[in-house]
C-alpha cells in the first residue's frame, strides 16, 4: 500500500482537495454525533426509576460535554490547519487518516469515561487517546511545514506548537495523577481553559 | 481553548465558511437519521407478537416523525441563518458548536420520550431539549448580529425573535404541565403549527 | 411552523441551493450505510456454531442487498430530479424532508424484513414504506412541476411519473399477497427489474 | 430499475458529478466511522475486570486499526479514480454502487473479525470481503477505461490493475490458509505492505 509519490498544488487541484477536507469533515461530523449513542436509558422502568436512571446518566453527560467541545474545538484546529495548506501529497494523506483514526477512537474512550468516570483505566485511556490526537496533529503540522506544504509565518507556527504541547502536557500529566487519584485527575483538565501559547508565542519578538 | 480574535469576511474566505456550513449539516444530517436507530423489534418472536410489538413501536414512531420534523425544522432555519452571514469569528463558530450539541442531543431524548411517552421526566426532558435548542439559536442570532456579522433587515430579524421566543414559550410552558398532566402535556406541542411571529413582526410597521 | 413564502431562482442562490442537495445526500448516504447495523453475530459462539451464525444472516444480507439496491436506485432517481430544479421554495424544502423521512425508516423496515422475512407484517411494512417512498417523490414531482420549480420534457415527465406509479404498484401489490402467501410475496418484487415505463411512455408520440 | 443511457461530460455537469463523488465521499466516511461501534465495554465491572475487559478489545482494537488503514486506503484509491473520470453514465453509478455496497459490509466483516480473530469462518468472511472490494473496483476501472470515461496512461492503467490483482490475491490466498492455520492466515495481510505493482508496472517500458 505504497503512498503517492507526487507533490500537488492545490490551487491546481481544489475539487481533488476539496474532498479530502470534505472526508475529514464527514468524519469529524459522524464522530461527534456518535457521541449521543453512549447516552441511553433501559427500557421498562417503573415511576421514579426513570429519573433516578436519567440521574444516573450524568456521568455520560459530563463525558459528552467534554468530548463534544474537545472534538469541536479539533475540528476547528484541523479546520485552520486545512485553510493554510498549499499542497498536498500521499504521505500528507496517510497522516491525515492516521489523526482521523484517533479521532474516531473518541466515541469509544468518551463511552468508557462516562461508563467508568472515577476509575484509573478509563481516565488513562481517554487522556491517553486526546494526547495522542493532539501529538499525530502536531507531527502532522511539522512534517508539512517542513515539506514546504503549508503557509504559515513563525510566530503561528510557534504559538500552535507550544499550544499542542501544551494540551497535550495536560492529558499526559494526568496519567501518573490518575494511577493515584482516578477522581482528583479529570479536574486536571480545567487547565485547558488556560491557554499560554498566545502570550508565550509572542515573547520572543 | 481560546477562540479565534479575528473577523474574517465571508467572500474573501468561502472555502473555510463553506466548511463550516458542511460540518453543520453533516451533524444535522447524521442527528436526524440516528433517529431511526431508535425504533426496532426484538428477535424470536413468534405469530402474532411481532404485530404486538410493532404497533408497541407507535409511540416510538410518533417520537420519530416530531423529531424528524423539528431538527429538519431547525434545519432550514440554520440554513437560512447562515446564508445571511456575511462575515464569521472563533465566537461564531463556538456557539454553533454549542447549538448543535443540543441538536445532536435530540435523538436521545426522543429516544426516552418513545419509551415513556406519558411520563413526566421523558416530556420535561425533551421540552428542555427543545427549548435550549431554540434559545442557543436565538442567543447565536442576536450576538452575531450586535457584531455585525449577519445582514438582516428589521422585521425578518423581529420576527425571527418573536417565533423563537413563541417556539421556546410553548416547549417551556409544557415543563410545568408535565409535572401535573403528563399525558396532555405533549399535546400542546400543536400549538407551534399555529406560528403568530409574521403577524406579530409587522404589526409595528 | 410555517414556510418560506419566497420562491427563489436556483441561479441567484447557488450555495444555498447546494446545501439542500448535500444534506439530502448526507441523509441518504447515512441510511444507506446504517444498513450494516442490521449485521451482526452473538458473541461467545464456540466451533461450528460461528458458521451457524453467519448462515443464519442469509436473510439479514437478502434484505441488506435489496434495500441497499432500492435506496441507492431512490438516490439515483433525486440526484436528477433536482439536476433539473431551477427554483426552490419552502413547500419544495417541507416535501423533500417528507421524503427523506420516509427515506430514513428504510433501515428499520430492513432490519424487521431480514429478522422475519417470511411473515406477512413484515413483508407488509416493508412494502408500504418503500410504496410511500416513491408516492412522495411522485407528489414532490408533479407539485415542483405545476408551480415552474422544474424544467422537463413532456415525454421524460410522463415516463417518471409512469415508472413511479409502476415501482408503487408492484410494492402495493405485495401487500395483498403478503396477507396470504408472505414467502412468496417478496418474490414479486422481481418484477421491478422490468421497466415498462420507458416503452410506454414514448408510445404517445 | 433500468440505468440511464445517456453519457454525460463532466465539465458539463460539474454539480451532478460533485454530488456522486460527495455521495461516495459519505458513505467512506461514515463506514470508517462506524468500525468505532464495534469497540465497546460491558457496564457494571468492578475493580480490575475493566481493565481485563480493555484488554479483551486487543483484537477488536486491531481489526479497527486493520480496517481504517484498509477503508481509508480505498478511499484514496477511489478518490484518484473519480478525479481522472471525464464522463459517466448509469453504468458507472451503478457500478460505483455495487462498490460501496461492498464497502458499508466492511464494519460487519470486521466487527466478525474482532469477535473471533483466530477462527476460520472470520478469516475468511473478511478475506473475502476486501477481495470483492478490490476486484468490483478492476472491473468498474477496466469497463470505465473501455468505454472512454476515464483518461489515463498506459503504464498508470497497468499499475493499477496489477496493483488490484496483487490485494485481491493477497486475501484470496489467505482464504485457503485460514482453512488450515487460521491463526496465522492474518500474517499474510502483511504483504499488503510489500508493493510490487509499481515497479512491475514499469517494467515493460
Amino acid at each position: 500500500m505504497a503512498g503517492e509519490a507526487e507533490t500537488k498544488r492545490r490551487e491546481e487541484n481544489e475539487i481533488e482537495f476539496g474532498r479530502i477536507v470534505a472526508f475529514s469533515d464527514g468524519v469529524f461530523s459522524i464522530a461527534i454525533t456518535l457521541l449521543v449513542l453512549n447516552l441511553g436509558v433501559e427500557k421498562g422502568l417503573v415511576g421514579s426509576e426513570l429519573i433516578e436512571e436519567l440521574f444516573d446518566q450524568w456521568d455520560n453527560l459530563l463525558a459528552f460535554a467534554l468530548s463534544f467541545a474537545v472534538i469541536g474545538r479539533f475540528w476547528i484546529v484541523h479546520h485552520r490547519f486545512f485553510s493554510r495548506i498549499v499542497a498536498f501529497d500521499g504521505r500528507l494523506l496517510a497522516l491525515n487518516l492516521l489523526y482521523l483514526a484517533w479521532i474516531v477512537l473518541i466515541p469509544f474512550s468518551c463511552e468508557v469515561l462516562g461508563e467508568y468516570s472515577g476509575e484509573t483505566p478509563a481516565v488513562v485511556l481517554y487522556s491517553v487517546n486526546l494526547a495522542v490526537v493532539v501529538l499525530v496533529g502536531l507531527w502532522m503540522g511539522i512534517d508539512a511545514r517542513r515539506r514546504g506544504l503549508l503557509t504559515v509565518d513563525e510566530v503561528t507556527h510557534r504559538e500552535t506548537g507550544i499550544r499542542s504541547a501544551y494540551i497535550a502536557g495536560v492529558f499526559l500529566l494526568s496519567v501518573p495523577l490518575a494511577l493515584v487519584a482516578p477522581d482528583v485527575a479529570p479536574y486536571l483538565w480545567f487547565l485547558l481553559f488556560v491557554d499560554p501559547s498566545s502570550r508565550l508565542a509572542r515573547r520572543g519578538d
